[in-house]
């Protein structure tokens, strides 16, 4: 019976969603399959949407597996967040079709970036949030993300995960969140490694006010990946949904 | 000098707010005096509004301490900043008159008691709000809370932490937030100890309905501390700001 679930994780303590071939490090989707493993007592392979990086988070990432099961999805569910460790929860079990493939058939991935803009940082907020102590000018951050909105080669902002396409289409680019906080939502078909959080370091150097808006559009014209400034750190990175 | 600062901290890996004789488990007031003595030279008495108990978290504590420091505040509290850990931040730093005392001389404090009512537990809340599997009646707390408002003996909910009165003015106790999150906010003119999370163990139990609403009058009327019925975990809990 092929199951789909959505799965939500707090990313700071592995190294990103994939399997590693040596296994020496916790990943999302080791920790998973020893789950299943545990409750089904055979090996199961876990399909993802994606492959989260190093110390992403997840709020709505979409997995599939076989699994032989007799009760309910919701006893299933139970069943697998009892085994979990707390930084990772089945949010939600479903039968899903024998040929479902979390992957090949997304239609789009949500992300949101977090921004604490505030003098001080601040221990609260320091898992998921990035702090930026300089004042941000969200306004011109948001004129700079326009030339994104697309269908474009991101190839300056990302390399391709797997074939050679670095074309992506970007439906949406919002820059929103109440002061000091400033939350950069970003939905599209997919995104390169890396993509997002370079698109990010690129606006913040935007609202800092070192980098003019228009050379974002140069930077993705160029399609060079040298171009592109710093990368925003992993924690402030969360996948939020997959849309089907 | 004597100083004022308003203190943040992730309350996870500490064993509450005081300083413990044997200095075997960290503390905040530990970690606070030995960032002082770091800067300044010397070693430095910390004093707090208050205790908050092992995995507590505040926004809004308040201290003062005496240095010598001949540059600015602010520039103080960056120096403070860069030796304190992550999970401990100072916010704000003031120059106070010199006898100011961050407890005697509080009006009130502020808490708030975060719960995540939902079905799964979510890996991303875990830190910052008790996860409440059963959907619970807000409008029944409410209803049981308002009971708690003026000058009461509390002594059903807690023990003094210092001098014998168990009589405590509560000034608020609000119960807002968006599903399904339910956020109890107190206000008094102190708490006792584990006085918070007595009463917020005990409104979840009218909240589940295992609790009539005016049994919470009757325990509060008892004055006896085995009426209460669990207390609630420490880490949903945290210390907002304390008023002067």
């Amino acid at each position: 019976m092929r199951l789909r679930a959505v799965v939500a994780y707090d990313g700071t303590l592995y190294h990103g969603f994939q399997r590693q071939s040596l296994e020496r490090e916790p990943t999302i989707q080791g920790e998973l399959e020893r789950a299943l493993a545990k409750i089904s007592g055979r090996s199961t392979t876990v399909l993802g949407s994606g492959r989260t990086d190093s110390g992403v988070h997840a709020r709505g990432q979409v997995i599939a597996f076989e699994v032989e099961w007799r009760h309910s999805p919701d006893d299933l569910q139970r069943a697998i967040n009892a085994v979990l460790a707390s930084d990772i929860a089945v949010l939600d079990v479903s039968i899903a079709d024998a040929d479902f493939h979390p992957r090949y058939q997304a239609r789009s991935r949500e992300y949101r970036y977090t921004i604490y803009d505030s003098r001080s940082r601040h221990p609260l907020h320091r898992l998921y949030a990035l702090h930026v102590a300089d004042p941000l000018d969200a306004d011109a951050m948001r004129a700079a993300s326009r030339c994104l909105i697309g269908e474009h080669d991101f190839a300056a902002f990302g390399q391709p995960t797997a074939g050679d396409s670095t074309v992506r289409l970007m439906h949406r680019v919002e820059i929103g969140g109440e002061r000091p906080w400033i939350e950069i939502d970003l939905e599209a078909n997919g995104f390169l490694y890396r993509m997002v959080r370079s698109l990010v370091g690129t606006l913040i150097e935007v609202g800092r006010g070192r980098m003019p808006i228009e050379r974002v559009a140069q930077i993705l014209e160029s399609r060079d990946r040298a171009q592109a400034p710093a990368t925003a750190p992993a924690h402030g990175l969360c996948l939020m949904r997959v849309n089907y």
